[in-house]
């Protein structure tokens, strides 16, 4: 075991204020997420670009050189549909502080993105689905032992570089799988494998006030079924609270009294 | 599985204002507290009336019909060293809302507390220890099997009366067996038992702002591996936000955007 990991999700084009910034080559307000990301605990920063099919290359490098530079190199997942964009990101990567992340490969379409980290000596998040979601857990293992089988072929080291997205599914709808998904993470952790997701997806639909206190739920009980990292929103203070107090009942963190004094800096 | 269940520790001799209202008869700081845990979702209210070697059966028998007879026959957790005055409140506890629980039994001192529960048809809660507190899980759990096979013979439902207490262990001082506590509380749950404890032993000594934090992470945990019941205070916002959505979490209630509305009563 070792501490959980968290990686941050807030620099993604999906909010209209980076998507400008990424369209503009704005640095600031860029900079602005990943550093309150990385004050609050982030381990990792997501950049997520989307799909830039037209200057994807271009864009993360500008955006991996920027983030890495101004904040002592911290370690960076690189997330889009556009494999190249990845793979130019890598060559000015700076990984002093740790590998870059491929985000993401599937057991479908995406299945190449595992080549891509192999080649690269890159951590790859691998979705355990294969263009639709996963019927079961015994689909969600097939998933997983093909995309498995294709980094150890590839030469990966499998239990440190791949890290395994069971996808967690909305409350909303999908109430009764739940327990599924908690079962796949044990399963995923007994194979002696790492595990990460979009954590948030459970809560989707639900009133604002409810969602950190529902994740922050559903990540004490992942934790405790073997779940080593996830993608999240690090300034949710409520999520980083459980997830540090999870890291002290798991002896992975020498308790003080002092241990939240920094998520109030 | 089923709903977690909460049994409110509020009303104890601990508590200076309690301790002077059990002694005076004063019904009125009683009913409040009682009153005050019910609205906030406790399944139990535990009565705790200290040694009570002098009055314990009167003054049982007292605080039973009080708060039963105000609060529309809530089931309690009897809750006294003196064996005496749990049997007399018994004589006087009405049913009609579940049994009566008796708090507590032990593998030593205390054994007998299983047979009075055996006896008169009750819940019994039954302490993983043995005068001191177990060196470890193996040791646990022979005394668990030494209560379990005494409930059985003297005619117990083992499965639903017999609920497990593996002794919550304060993290400051004993951070590194946190996780064996976690396991015994699985090893309870695997053989089809159901467990409970008081939770907040864990976060002793730890500033008042953290304490919520660690104990809701840790029930959280606890809960993923199969713990059915906890004493807690259930005026503590964070930990029955906690409990709730774990319920909701693992199937038990079935979600919606209000669930929670009933705390801010």
């Amino acid at each position: 075991m070792a501490k959980f990991i968290t990686i941050g999700e807030r620099i993604s084009t999906t909010a209209p204020a980076i998507n400008k910034a990424l369209t503009e080559r704005d640095p600031e307000p860029i900079l602005k997420r990943a550093k309150e990301q990385i004050a609050a605990g982030a381990d990792y920063i997501d950049v997520n670009i989307g799909p830039a099919e037209s200057d994807g290359e271009d864009l993360m490098k500008w955006a991996v050189q920027l983030i890495q530079g101004e904040c002592d190199n911290i370690p960076l997942a690189l997330d889009t549909s556009n494999m190249k964009a990845i793979e130019a990101g890598i060559t000015v990567y700076n990984r002093s502080k740790g590998k870059p992340i491929v985000n993401s490969a599937d057991a479908g379409d995406r299945v190449e993105y595992i080549d891509l980290a192999a080649a690269n000596d890159a951590i790859v998040i691998a979705l355990c689905s294969k263009g639709v979601v996963a019927r079961d857990n015994d689909e969600r293992m097939v998933f997983l032992q093909e995309m498995l089988e294709r980094g150890m072929e590839k030469g990966m080291d499998a239990g440190e570089d791949m890290w395994f997205d069971p996808l967690f599914l909305v409350i909303k709808g999908m109430q009764d799988k739940q327990l599924d998904i908690l079962e796949f993470i044990k399963s995923i952790s007994e194979q002696g494998l790492k595990s990460t997701g979009g954590l948030s997806n459970n809560s989707n639909g639900m009133p604002k006030n409810i969602r950190p206190i529902m994740d922050s739920s559903l990540l004490a009980m992942a934790i405790m079924n073997g779940f080593t990292s996830a993608i999240v929103n690090p300034n949710d203070r409520r999520l980083m609270e459980t997830i540090k107090c999870c890291d002290i009942i798991r002896n992975e963190t020498i308790y003080a009294d002092t241990f939240l004094d920094f998520l109030d800096k």
